[in-house]
């Protein structure tokens, strides 16, 4: 990114019902990247570029998980949704503290975009560029990022905050991204930059 | 699929300006789709499925381009805009013929829903599972099956009427979208169906 341009970090479904080995929708090597993303989200708290936690909370009757996903749901003690239990709840890791001046919206599906307020408060705040953390991957994170490139933002994804089941499905996927026109760095570069 | 499923064909981006090697949008691979897409095409008319032609068409000042692909649209000879070389054109290939009840929408971005009245239309036909030919694999299909399935749409993809730059960026997008819940078959094992 450049120096001068409005950015926003978006750090997306960091919570315990995806970081969790007991929960139905553990992603391996989600809780690793835990450490660098505090780490970038310390430094543009500091810096003044606003937060915004994206998160996933399924209603207790699950009308609102994605069907593909829905079977795994039920039988993995619904994960994310009032009332389970709190070690695959929807809370975030205690690493990334709290700062009033965040920004929260919960999502239901898994672009940060896709019917949510997303968008409309990123143009009020003047964002021209979106950084991308949080998992997973190839979902997630890769379809919050053809959204912001759909919606005219530029991209830049955090390749060691980001995260995938597999290594490979990680490389393919920060290659598609950047073959698309995103940006991929580490949070070590970022943090030169801001 | 199931056979009792309402099913629709979306045939994405296969024209000129994606298809010539004289285009700066050109994906290697997708000419070579052309007549399993035909196959397809011809096999869910008979069969009184839907399809949906899905394409791209930039106005003529670019003000509609993707940001990343503005330069190379510009450099290359303004492909599938008004005034453009034919051979770059947005027309479709002669192989996939037409019939009065295709339906043609044009599409802004990357997904076929982005934007577009698709969804509205699919669902007013009681439309349950969407099959996805076309190009590329890992932008217009991709974002196309993401979309669909955030919508509640059952996804097929055709994993010969698809294509990408790369083998192995068709065979990481199609495992990914497999994963994610998508089905993934040939066109062979569409037509042994319907």
């Amino acid at each position: 990114m450049s120096v001068d341009q409005n950015a926003a970090l978006l750090v997306i479904d960091m919570q315990r019902g995806f970081l969790s080995p007991r929960s139905p929708l553990c992603i391996e090597g989600a809780a690793a990247t835990v450490p660098a993303c505090a780490a970038v989200i310390d430094a543009c708290r500091e810096k003044g570029i606003p937060v915004f936690f994206i998160t996933r909370a399924y209603a207790a009757d699950g009308s609102d998980v994605e069907r593909p996903r829905r079977a795994a749901w039920e039988a993995g003690g619904k994960p994310l949704s009032p009332g389970c239990d709190e070690e695959i709840s929807d809370a975030m890791p205690e690493a990334f503290g709290s700062d009033g001046r965040d920004y929260h919206i919960v999502k239901p599906r898994y672009s940060a975009f896709f019917a949510t307020e997303l968008d409309l408060v990123l143009r009020r705040l003047g964002v021209e560029r979106v950084i991308l953390a949080g998992t997973t991957t190839p979902n997630c994170i890769r379809t919050s990022c053809y959204d912001a490139i759909s919606l005219d933002y530029d991209v830049t994804v955090l390749s060691d905050c980001t995260s995938s089941k597999t290594p490979e499905i990680q490389q393919s996927n920060l290659r598609d991204m950047a073959n698309a026109g995103a940006e991929v760095i580490s949070a070590a570069e970022l943090l030169l930059r801001i």
